[in-house]
């Protein structure tokens, strides 16, 4: 099969386009013909330097796609060959950038109807890490005002969604003018240029004060001592970015407050409750088949431009989803 | 009224008998006749440095108390004067190491029929902790095994009999002959000489390698960094103790798990859900009259051998409460 690969960690050129082996699939495993893959800032950074683990070269990246099942393991239940699926593979496996994938099946569910392939891809990875964030760890009820870090960002656009679904007021940021814009039309009721606002005065402005029962930060560093400061009491600060400073997490006690460290690659990785995030994935197939959630692909390449891909994936300011057309 | 006062910060030298005047109910207080207070490492705490505020000298200590409604403010409803009634009052108002003290009526319940006022008095503060640690943060369930930190102390011997009661397994902690006797007869399943066992091991070798869904840790220090070790995938590791040590929490992203700050003077402090803190007692004094919890009270003192209570409590080794009886 036709497959990009890593051929040792580095920049975009060391991807390759290579004939591969079509993957044997295991007992539990379905094998997918890919359609689709989406792309998410893990893939680079797995790119660059060895994460969960060394691997051996070279190995293919591609953590999210959308595609046909091709082969069933024998204990596989529920899926057939010719169903049309999307999931989010472990990350400790070889991925979806390529002809074909395995997976176990409790990770996957079937296709939202309504949606082609290529946005279909855009949604595991990040839609998976969203409702985690905000249902798992989060436990956002409806009326709470939370505040969401990058709505425009992959992860930010659909825990938007998910938020506003559920009945929250969502407090959202962004900093260039595009993704401004496309925050303000992506349902998010307060929409903060963070290079411009104060936002922990203006979410103590919006929330008279209150502050926030739940903060979801999506991109670290600087911003998550911010997310501390907007957590108001009882409140849940839930972070997906590895490295964040701790240095001021204790003045949650003052608020009775706790940190929450998402990870959403978990179950893939160590065979933990993988049946959950197929619950999950059906769940939202249900919410996009109804017109409620909608993910937002902004950049579509070819399987062999997949430098290209993670050149725009690195720049950080990607608006929603870069898919990669496989087939 | 006879009232024991802080006259300046320091050793327990500076706590002194005074005749102060008998506070005065606002609307929504209970003017209470205290007939006993129990003691709490937050008490010498605050005589020691400021805290929570600078306070005007002299004050009074003492945030735990069982006793009769006097007088009731004009907001008050559900009590009346003659009712036996115990809670943990505001830490940033006067407390109940005096004859009289007044609070929030929606902070108190009545006090369990089976006790008598100095085991009562022994409850509200430690138990709330606990509580609110196993409950509102820990998310503790039937079947989980969970690990509680130092079983014999005031919140940890009332912690580990509430995650009894709600069907857990529990592990728990001590170091000197006398509290791993009475870890052993107070119900834990596995308890642990910390002095002469790696908990680690022993916890991952009791839990078959899951580790644990819930730590309760009531030491902080290095305590906390061995508590966020035996935290499990999707794990919580909940800590009452200020100043917890943060570099290794980056380390929960592979767990998928959370840190949680548990702080029990929040609702008397700045007036948030203390409804809720009345309801609680109001279960543990359900709980007790059935026989199913217990504190236990290892030291009584009067009022006025308050400097004593507080070198006892200072010893930081006290199994169970110390109680001052006051009437």
């Amino acid at each position: 099969m036709r497959a990009m690969v890593v051929t040792e960690y580095g920049g975009p050129e060391v991807l390759k386009l290579q004939d591969r082996p079509t993957p044997e699939p295991g007992d539990k495993d379905l094998l997918v013909e890919v359609h689709s893959a989406g792309l998410n800032p893990v893939d680079y950074k797995i790119r660059l330097a060895p994460r969960w683990g060394d691997r051996t070269f070279p190995f293919v990246l591609g953590y999210d796609f959308s595609g046909v099942v091709r082969g069933v393991g024998k204990a596989v239940t529920g899926f057939q060959e010719g169903d049309e699926i999307y999931a989010s593979p472990s990350i400790i496996r070889d991925g979806s950038n390529a002809e074909f994938v395995c997976l176990d099946y409790r990770l996957a569910a079937p296709k939202p109807r309504t949606l082609d392939h290529t946005h279909a891809a855009a949604l595991p990875l990040a839609v998976l890490t969203a409702w985690e964030s905000l249902h798992l760890h989060g436990h956002i009820q409806p009326g709470d005002t939370v505040l969401i870090h990058a709505g425009a960002g992959g992860v930010g656009h659909l825990a938007v969604q998910l938020a506003k679904i559920h009945g929250c007021t969502v407090i959202t940021t962004s900093g260039s003018p595009e993704s401004l814009e496309f925050c303000k039309h992506g349902g998010a009721d307060h929409v903060l240029n963070y290079k411009e606002e104060d936002v922990f005065e203006r979410v103590k402005e919006i929330t008279g004060g209150k502050l926030c029962p739940m903060v979801f930060d999506t991109v670290g560093g600087e911003t998550f001592n911010i997310s501390l400061r907007c957590v108001g009491y009882y409140g849940r600060a839930v972070t997906i970015v590895p490295g964040i400073p701790t240095e001021h997490i204790n003045s949650l006690f003052a608020k009775c407050a706790s940190v929450h460290l998402e990870y959403m690659g978990l179950p893939g990785m160590f065979d933990v409750q993988p049946e959950r995030q197929g619950q999950i994935l059906r769940k939202v197939g249900e919410l996009v088949d109804a017109g409620k959630l909608k993910p937002h692909v902004s950049h579509r390449f070819k399987l062999e431009e997949l430098r290209d891909a993670h050149r725009q994936q690195e720049t950080g300011r990607t608006i929603g989803k870069i898919v990669l057309n496989v087939k």
